[in-house]
């Protein structure tokens, strides 16, 4: 898209397209919706983290009043019908989310759904859940990966074989996958270099915390359509799982996206959908269900917990030798853990003559996870970037210095074999290092400075829109993009400038799957920079087919002029030989009402573009109290590069959101567990930060364009969660020398570690006046 | 767009395809949406056709408790503001709709909405308008058009001015346009015929009958973003109205349709909506209105009531030599009679080397008349078949034969000076020549058989749709095309057929204004003739699509394959130059999911077609009780050129819909004024034919593809109602000897005909007893 104007948006701080509706509160989100004679759903879920159903009676329940269907697993359709009919491929085996989805002849998790009641009110929805008597055999229970990976330990799934790029194994595991990648020879590594170390780090099951649980309203109509309207990241993407889950071919099957009310990569499958479709059915009236907050900690897809041991060499100068991990992450009840997230991730700031990764994704009966920001790299960096930082210290030297001097640049090779093109590793601890927080100690006691980086490699996949001009030459984008972070205003800025028309002129709407064109999914930071590349295509479009309307209705009997002839710029149309002759924008608008080119719609869509890998880093300042094991944080600084700014004060909202997360899984979040059950599924139980827990946290952007699309635009959303932990570790270890290597860092942990420092040091002392 | 198949679903009976959600009462019409926070709104209505408004006190109304918002005329836009804003024009002046839409200075019509009111219930609402005090200065009423062509008759508008080709007249008028078109010379045609009929009719005020009174949903959001929801034939039509009347730009103002329960042109303006969305905006919540069957009768748009006089002149060999109009049509409280409908048809199905008409658009103090099927054309039609009836009896020859002779063709022109292209007049006529009914004797007393025929221009006007190819092969048509006829079904036959996949492999999506591209309303029989050709050009756009992603993925390295290269039949794919190498619909719809040409969306548009005129015939026996008047209808059979008929029990569900409707006015309908006040406001006592008085309509459809378009396809809606009155009068003139020249031929206007000509008769004989 070539522009004879600067900007006039891109880069600006312009109010969201939606604030008002949002401050007012008459936003609609996925629980908004009511529609007349609708039905409300409930879920019962199993009480055992491992148990075989062995009969349901739904008998009793169906006989109460107010009660309009039952569901359980034997109302989807016969695995192998469906799998003939879908065709395609998921993100999950059609089997495993048929399971997931609910429970078959075994429940693998607690909170496992069972079987779905329709009910007149949700009172009485919840009445007949008690009234359905389920037969469990109770079974043994693995709680963790490590435990899942021992021989004897209890199988999740009798058909489950490890992936590997070898033979299949001669018997089922719990283990799902092993992904080893890298480059260069490890052994020569760590004999090229003057210090090596080596540790293990333990990250915890965290949820994104979205406040908004999941909800839907499903309705299939007298005419057999499937209307289902959602909390969904991906309209697109849960329309294909609801039509592989039920058999129903996607012209019968329209997602019509609700507000996200928060997301965070924990709104991508289907979860309720196909249950309250399934009790649609059988009732004939619409549906609604709404998880209550237990339910979205116990059977929603938190964050995947991970063992992760890094070792790292360097030579005397700071330069590294090589990396190496070994990462085993829990995807509970069934594959699926973010493995090849935490790979790419773990060393991609840096580069290294040697680089392997080994990963393991790993069953538990726990609930299944799914993304959370940044999949995998938050506890990858934890892991690596604390390594570094031990390892900067063996060797004496600056945490920033060590990481500029193996910062890698274009050209390099992260772990997985991508060969990176421009990105900003360097960039980002340039500024850092000109940065006042940087420049200004840290003084007083019990203090430390943090620095971590994170990185993201930034998703692609595909991404359409549509731009349309209306007839009195005002513009709306139509798009099945879903908007969890602000996307509709950052599209409008750059559609305007785009089309160099007034902001005001133009409106978006997110529509559903069946008026608009295939879109992917809202995650993994692909909107802004995937959506910059369609956009573009689409207002190119737009031009061209507005420059024929113009060149139609500027021709002269004796001369007529084709779309080459015209020239457009700032909402005017010209003849290239005659500047002369003009038509605003709005009156060529007009003429395609009723003749000429018609309707003008611009579709525009990617399917691949370069990736723009994403980097961020992140500084903190903080004080512990030695007496509590409190950390209390001073200072928080965020770095990233975004590419290109679309709209800053989204960027930096996005830096603080994503930072505040990252403080919570480093201080204060997790999944409490006893044999399987979860102890703490309640927002009093499960600790989130406040706002009293929360220093400002200040940003710091760079751009770095990226290497490929319009704009230059890279993706924002991910890389501030990552650094997080990793610093604040970084930060505790300065403040009073303790070295934490298991998430969450809370009081109790951080006041038993300086304990055993302290004895330690105790014992030394001993041991020494002993000597 | 070719196929290389016969169709197999073009020109069979499919069912309707949203039928099962019709007949389980599930569909949503106007009236059945409900929005959290939902207002009710009610109109206050002037109870003088003609009255100065002097005074509007609204403070007793708003402060009862639950009313939130009362808007008046002061609540629009400054005219001069909006019409700056809008720039474009409309079917109406945009004064005069603003006027017709809420009463400024003047009450012209009784029912004149004055006031709206929106309130927590229906029932406060209506508590609320007896609280609004309304001070008029009564005016004298003008009721009927040749009243108000008088020079002194009472002035409805002090700023209209006839307006003719030639000069503004020095002084305003109720006349509000004088058409005059015409060629030949007439005087010279009375000269030539050896009879010359001329004769004087009139027709009645009578309503389109839907069965769904107007309802409205309206939402102006927190952000200002306007939400319409309404039962209307133009989505499109009515933003633009909208736009125009509040001074909103078009991507700020959403309408989305409802289903329709029944329109025939009575819901192509908006009335309602304007004030919920004023009533919204004071009130910052949704509201909802419907009207009352009363106020349907009393403030929507029924049809122009007409005084046609006619003059035909014919050879003794049954020639015409020339033929003449005058028509008069009222359009009410402002103009818009629909005199170029009833200019074009009258005359439509015949040649003759001289015709002219001079048609006049009068308003009067009655409701301001809207678009009844066929607009103009039913009234003319009584008028002019009625006149060659009579001619022909005068010449002693057959009606079938004498409308044979001088039956329109191909190169022949219209009174409007149009030139025919292929048009279907001798087809039917032969057809009624050959068929049963025709050729079965009336016996019996007091019987009578009567031919007429009818004839619509067929509107052209702006389609589009979208067709969309999902990721598994399934197809949605998406297009802001409101179905009020079926248009759904037959949209869907025909991309069946031009994409050459099963039927159910497609949907079809009627989308709201922020959706979908710009397209006309349906309306003017245009909707399946002019989508007929839109959708050819989005299936030809869609096929080409396809090509290139079959070409891309059936390349090899050593060979590039070009979308030329391939060719697609049946849902297949193949390499022309190796026709082994094939790939299935499905898969390479599944291949742009990810890569090459991504989503297959193709629009389709067409602004300019020629003209696919429309002509029907029917064909009537009655029994006339001479006691009591009554008209029984013994046998009716309707004829009509379809083009190429899409579906047929559709086009006979139009044809026999139509006849009825031709009877109702034939027989049965019309408002009943008193001094511009209507004394039959309800379905009891307006009377329309129901199940009791009808026949058996038996239907013979002839084929005679249209000139232009790429299957043939004719309009088929408006036609059937056009002959049924003449016909009706032929009847009733051959089963009892009188001739009725107004509508409706009640049991009284007969039973009084009968005993005029007995008294006249009787008089004759006594003279000649005399003599």
């Amino acid at each position: 898209m070539t522009t004879t104007t600067p900007f006039r948006y891109i880069g600006k701080p312009i109010p969201k397209a939606d604030a008002l509706e949002r401050v007012t509160g008459t936003a609609r989100f996925g629980a908004d919706l009511k529609l007349p004679g609708m039905l409300h759903g409930k879920v019962l879920r199993s009480p055992h983290p491992h148990a075989y159903i062995r009969r349901i009676d739904a008998s009793r329940a169906l006989a109460l009043e107010g009660v309009k269907a039952v569901v359980t697993a034997q109302d989807l359709p016969p695995l192998e019908d469906a799998r003939a009919a879908f065709g395609g491929e998921l993100m999950i085996d059609l089997d495993h989310l048929r399971r997931l989805t609910i429970a078959h002849e075994k429940a693998l998790f607690e909170g496992h759904a069972v079987a779905a009641v329709a009910a007149t009110s949700p009172e009485i929805a919840e009445a007949a859940l008690e009234l359905i008597q389920v037969d469990y055999e109770v079974l043994p229970v693995v709680e963790n990966a490590l435990d899942a990976m021992k021989p004897d330990a209890p199988l999740l799934h009798p058909n489950l074989y490890t992936r590997t790029l070898g033979e299949k194994p001669s018997k089922p595991s719990n283990i799902a996958t092993i992904v080893e990648v890298g480059f260069g020879d490890l052994e020569k590594a760590w004999a090229a270099a003057d210090v090596v170390v080596e540790q293990s780090f333990e990250t915890q099951m965290v949820h994104q915390g979205y406040l908004e649980p999941q909800a839907c309203v499903a309705w299939v109509d007298a005419d057999g359509r499937i209307h289902v309207w959602t909390t969904t990241q991906g309209t697109f993407n849960a329309q294909r799982m609801l039509s592989a889950l039920l058999k129903v071919p996607l012209h019968m099957l329209n997602v019509i996206p609700a507000e996200v009310g928060g997301a965070f990569g924990g709104k991508i499958y289907v979860i309720l959908e196909p249950l309250a479709i399934l009790l649609s059915r059988k009732a004939g009236r619409p549906v609604k269900m709404v998880m209550d907050r237990a339910e979205v900690f116990r059977a929603t897809g938190p964050a995947s917990p991970a063992y992760i041991t890094v070792k790292a060499g360097a030579k005397r100068d700071g330069t590294l030798t090589g990396l190496y991990a070994k990462i085993v992450m829990d995807a509970g009840a069934f594959p699926g853990a973010p493995v090849q997230g935490a790979t790419w991730c773990i060393f991609a700031p840096y580069k290294a003559p040697a680089m392997k990764v080994e990963a393991y994704d790993v069953v538990t009966n726990k609930p299944r996870v799914q993304a959370y920001r940044a999949p995998g790299a938050t506890a990858a960096a934890f892991a690596s970037e604390s390594t570094l930082d031990m390892l900067a210290e063996r060797l004496g030297l600056d945490p920033l210095e060590f990481r500029l001097r193996n910062a890698a640049q274009e050209g390099d090779q992260n772990v997985t074999g991508q060969t990176y093109g421009r990105i900003g590793v360097k960039a980002i601890l340039e500024a850092i290092r000109k940065h006042p927080h940087w420049n200004t100690p840290l003084q007083g006691k019990n203090r430390g400075r943090g620095l971590a980086m994170g990185a993201w490699m930034g998703a692609i996949l595909t991404s359409s829109s549509q731009v349309v001009v209306n007839v009195d030459g005002t513009v709306q984008i139509v798009t099945g993009q879903v908007d969890i972070t602000g996307t509709r205003t950052s599209m409008l800025q750059m559609v305007a400038d785009m089309l160099q028309l007034p902001l005001d002129h133009i409106s978006i709407r997110v529509g559903d799957t069946n008026c608009t064109p295939y879109t992917d999914l809202s995650a993994g930071s692909r909107t802004t920079f995937t959506q910059s590349a369609a956009l573009a295509r689409a207002c190119q479009s737009v031009i061209a087919q507005m420059k024929a309307q113009a060149a139609d209705a500027l021709s002269k009997p004796d001369r007529r002029l084709t779309p080459e002839d015209i020239e457009y710029a700032d909402g005017k149309f010209w003849v290239k030989s005659d500047p002369e002759q003009v038509l605003p924008w709005r009156q060529v608008a007009g003429l395609t009402r009723t003749r000429g080119t018609g309707p003008i719609v611009g579709t525009g869509t990617v399917t691949r573009l370069q990736p723009a890998n994403e980097f961020s880093a992140q500084l903190c300042d903080v004080e512990v109290d030695p007496e509590t094991g409190k950390v209390k944080i001073l200072r928080f600084t965020a770095f990233q590069d975004a590419g290109r700014v679309i709209n800053p004060i989204q960027v930096e909202g996005q830096m603080q959101g994503g930072a505040v997360q990252g403080i919570g899984w480093g201080l204060f979040e997790y999944y409490a567990w006893d044999k399987g059950k979860l102890r703490n599924p309640t927002l009093l139980d499960y600790r989130e930060p406040t706002a009293l827990d929360l220093p400002m946290i200040d940003t710091c952007i760079v751009e770095v364009p990226a290497p490929d699309g319009p704009l230059g635009v890279r993706g924002v959303g991910e890389p501030p969660i990552v650094p997080g932990p990793a610093a604040l570790a970084n930060a505790i270890y300065r403040a009073v020398g303790v070295r934490l290597t298991k998430l969450p860092m809370t009081p109790e942990t951080v006041f038993w570690a300086i304990q055993e420092k302290k004895q330690a040091e105790h014992l030394q002392a001993v041991a020494g006046d002993g000597a």
